[in-house]
């Protein structure tokens, strides 16, 4: 493995002003990696945030197909990563050599949705009203609208998907597809991967001919709140704590030109498990929540942390079946010390309060996650209790038994906003309980049926999003094309001649784009 | 004209728990009317946003048809409002009587656009991927997407459009079209208009059988505050002041969950008047700016604040026209008391200021605004002074003059973001100044060509907003169909059974709307 320069990533340069370095760690041993990267400088945040400003202009002006041209050279990169990589990707993250091929091939799937995005045009939101001279009493001017990048971005990844949300992540492909400059702050817990990966994105950038400052990086601790009230930067992405997500939000709120921030929070992500399902098929159910409870040692926002269920014979052989299974789970290594430490409080106070009782699962301790099971008092759903409302980060789901469909919808009524809702329900079920779906429609930016919330597709119908707290802005999402919406912003011609039109509102249509004209869709050419 | 109840509209009854009243005034007498409104309680407030609340569920339960249905009955008992109605609107703002019965159309107008809207099903923004059972190395599942309400949405209105930004005005048919009920605060400066227009809302409630709550209207100075900290509500629409709308923005952000605020709230609207056109037609080019500055007493938020010229015998020529038209005209009254303050206190700043002269308007004094010219020292732009960013409200409009093109460049590059810009050109101005172009976009919602800003359509392709100052959010618009987005979000449904999905994503796509289907738009029918 080469060595690692380790300095910040500005206007196509590097640069390493400060004294102060970082390093980063392997996740299994705890041991510090040999490489320190340079904790970015107060005026190396300045020169970052400049740099995208410096390259908005050209690179907004840009068409979208050669944007397109751009984030598929970034994913011929991210593939050329080899071994190699991800062998570094695994040991500062502790993730599978298979996990982290997987999140490659979905990080560079991703770029390449959105180039297609790009192709397909309608991102750009044409509309055209065209001229009504001879309307009563007064004449329609023309009025042409289509959607522009709304500037620099700053992005903020996340531990857990150290490619698929972070450097190269769903964030930044949606900034960049919407022809806005990113400024990355690097996650410390994988740093080295950073530079990895942002090299692959600068040299997209070189072959592509992209303006220089369209992708920079910052390493440091306690520097995004100098990049988040920079003028430069005009709306944020971050994923990751509750806490880290909404001191950003306040920040941005607070600026002299408050901005807008997509953080993705808190979750706690309910299944409901209905009764003729459990009746028919409670055992696989168990079994299959479970793989989803532990999958990548619960290290997901869309992690199955709340399972509600009705009193009945055959929801409590489903929690006898469950305790079961996750006795027998092993303890898996986590993200980072702070991951860990942070698993450990939580399971802690769901131990410590009087009205949750452990089901199963090894004692705490030591350097893994031990995966957990605990049940909950419904009194502490319908109450409201902010324990049962708190994501715990990592394998442990807390069951909670309710006493009828009224304490259902009840407790339902209680939850905070989630990223996903599951009903695992046969016909009969969804029949006697059709007041559920709108219910957790309002709650939820997706609502799953008999499926496990622990995979998010990349497509253009997902939504990896919903309600505070599981976001700051429920009407985003993070994951799936429809998140090239967050950093897009309408701008209206009114009687512009047509050669000084964007190309999206040319006559001609030049880009054979879909467009509103006059109330109707089409793709045709329009003549005056 | 029958008298006035004065209470506040509370899940579709009326309340009058408090003892505090407040009094609509003669705009043109300043003599209080004989009405007493009702100021809302706290427990009022509450219980406006609870019925809200209450009626959510049910309200954006209903298909867009029914909706549509309820706008259009607003719209028709709009327009039976009778002369006395537009008497009393005249009375209450000074406005005079064509231009509220303009604007009354033009309201009941917007109401029937949004009803398209809901009939065309675009705003569905329907999104379906279909399941992959073959695809390696792991399926897809079936994901589809369409946008719901937000929730409860509080509307402040406008002193300037009694009808169009207020009570039944575009951000409420916004927030109604999105299948969101609405508290509305009545203005404090037409509270007699609000309860007519209140009443003709719940007669259309009343009809087409609305669930009580949809719509509710508090009386009240000060209550906007407990309005936006409620927590059922979940958006905010505004029309006002830099000031007003800042504070709420602050307010809604300092919440336990934020919620957006989309106000729209100070634009100067910038009009540069380029070599070519003024050569040609600049006598013309005078005359019709001149309108545009004066029209409506200036009361409009994208009325010509700042004339942009370059040094020329042209524009020397043009600047004695506008200031001789200026001289002669005469003055009007405004909306209200207030208003007129604020006017006389940003003539005063203007004429304080040493690098700005006063070229024409008779001296500010008494009960009416006199229009005025003012022409600065193209330095302030340059350097930023805040005097010259900051909207006087009212007919007046300051000239500024640059050396040559790279000084205009160099002062567009120093405004904040603005409702409108204006280019004033020829073929040869605009092949000289192709620059200004990308410039001008990033600073504003809508680029106008050879036209002059205060006229705003309402239809698919008009932005009314733009980035802050003018707008809290640049990514919205008060004005033309797109408005409706602001209250809607994103869920989505993984493998939901076709008879248990919403109608605009069932397989056989009953309401005919065009879908993205695997990428692709069509209106067609699917099968799995």
């Amino acid at each position: 493995m080469s060595d690692f320069l380790g300095h910040n990533y500005i206007g196509g340069a590097r640069s390493a002003a400060g004294s102060q370095t970082l390093r980063s760690y392997d996740a299994s041993t705890g041991e510090p990696l040999p490489y320190a990267f340079s904790q970015a400088t107060e005026a190396e945040v300045d020169a970052a945030a400049q740099a995208a400003a410096s390259a908005y202009p050209a690179f907004r002006g840009l068409t979208a197909s050669r944007r397109a041209e751009f984030l598929e050279a970034i994913a011929e990169q991210l593939e050329a990563l080899d071994e190699q990589f991800v062998a570094l990707v695994s040991r500062e993250t502790a993730l599978p050599t298979a996990r982290i091929q997987g999140e490659r091939g979905r990080t560079s799937g991703q770029m390449r949705l959105f180039a297609q995005v790009l192709r397909r045009g309608d991102f750009y939101g044409a509309r055209i009203d065209r001229a009504l001279p001879d309307r009563t009493p007064l004449p329609r001017v023309d009025l042409r609208q289509y959607r522009i990048g709304v500037g620099p971005v700053a992005v903020f990844g996340a531990s857990n998907f150290p490619l698929a949300f972070s450097t190269a992540g769903g964030d930044t492909a949606a900034a960049l597809a919407a022809g806005c400059p990113v400024v990355f702050k690097a996650h410390s817990g994988h740093m080295a991967t950073a530079e990895r990966v942002a090299d692959a994105i600068i040299r997209a950038a070189e072959q592509t001919g992209m303006p220089k400052g369209v992708f920079n990086m910052i390493y440091g601790a306690g520097v995004g709140e100098a990049l988040v009230k920079h003028p430069a930067i005009q709306a944020v992405g971050f994923t990751g704590s509750l806490k880290g997500g909404r001191a950003l939000c306040d920040m941005a709120a607070a600026r002299p030109q408050p901005i807008p921030v997509f953080a993705e929070m808190s979750s706690i992500n309910p299944v409901l498990v209905l009764p003729e399902a459990l009746r028919l098929r409670g055992a696989t159910i168990a079994s299959e929540l479970l793989a989803s409870v532990v999958q990548g040692c619960g290290q997901f926002c869309t992690n199955p942390g709340l399972v509600i269920g009705m009193r009945s014979d055959q929801f409590s052989a489903f929690v006898e079946q469950l305790s079961a299974l996750m006795a027998e789970q092993p303890g898996q290594t986590m993200l980072n010390a702070g991951t860990l430490a942070s698993y450990t409080r939580g399971v802690e106070a769901l131990h410590a309060h009087p009205q949750v009782s452990h089901l199963a699962g090894r004692e705490q301790q030591g350097r893994q996650a031990q995966p957990q099971l605990f049940k909950a008092d419904s009194r502490l759903l319908l109450e409201g209790d902010p324990l049962l409302q708190e994501e715990v980060f990592g394998p442990t789901t807390v069951l909670v038994e309710v006493a009828d469909a009224a304490e259902l919808q009840r407790a339902l009524h209680g939850l905070h906003g989630q990223l996903t809702a599951t009903l695992i329900a046969e016909a009969a079920d969804s029949q006697a309980h059709g007041e559920l779906l709108p219910l957790l429609e309002q709650k939820v930016g997706r609502v799953l049926f008999n499926g496990y919330p622990t995979g998010v597709e990349v497509c253009d119908a997902m939504v990896h999003g919903g309600p505070y707290p599981a976001t700051s802005d429920a009407r985003g999402t993070s994951v799936g094309s429809l998140a090239i919406e967050r950093f897009l912003r309408p701008v209206c011609y009114q009687n512009c001649p047509d050669h000084l039109l964007p190309e999206p509102l040319k006559d001609a249509n030049p880009l054979g784009i879909n467009r509103l004209v006059d109330g109707k869709q089409q793709r045709e050419a329009i003549s005056q």
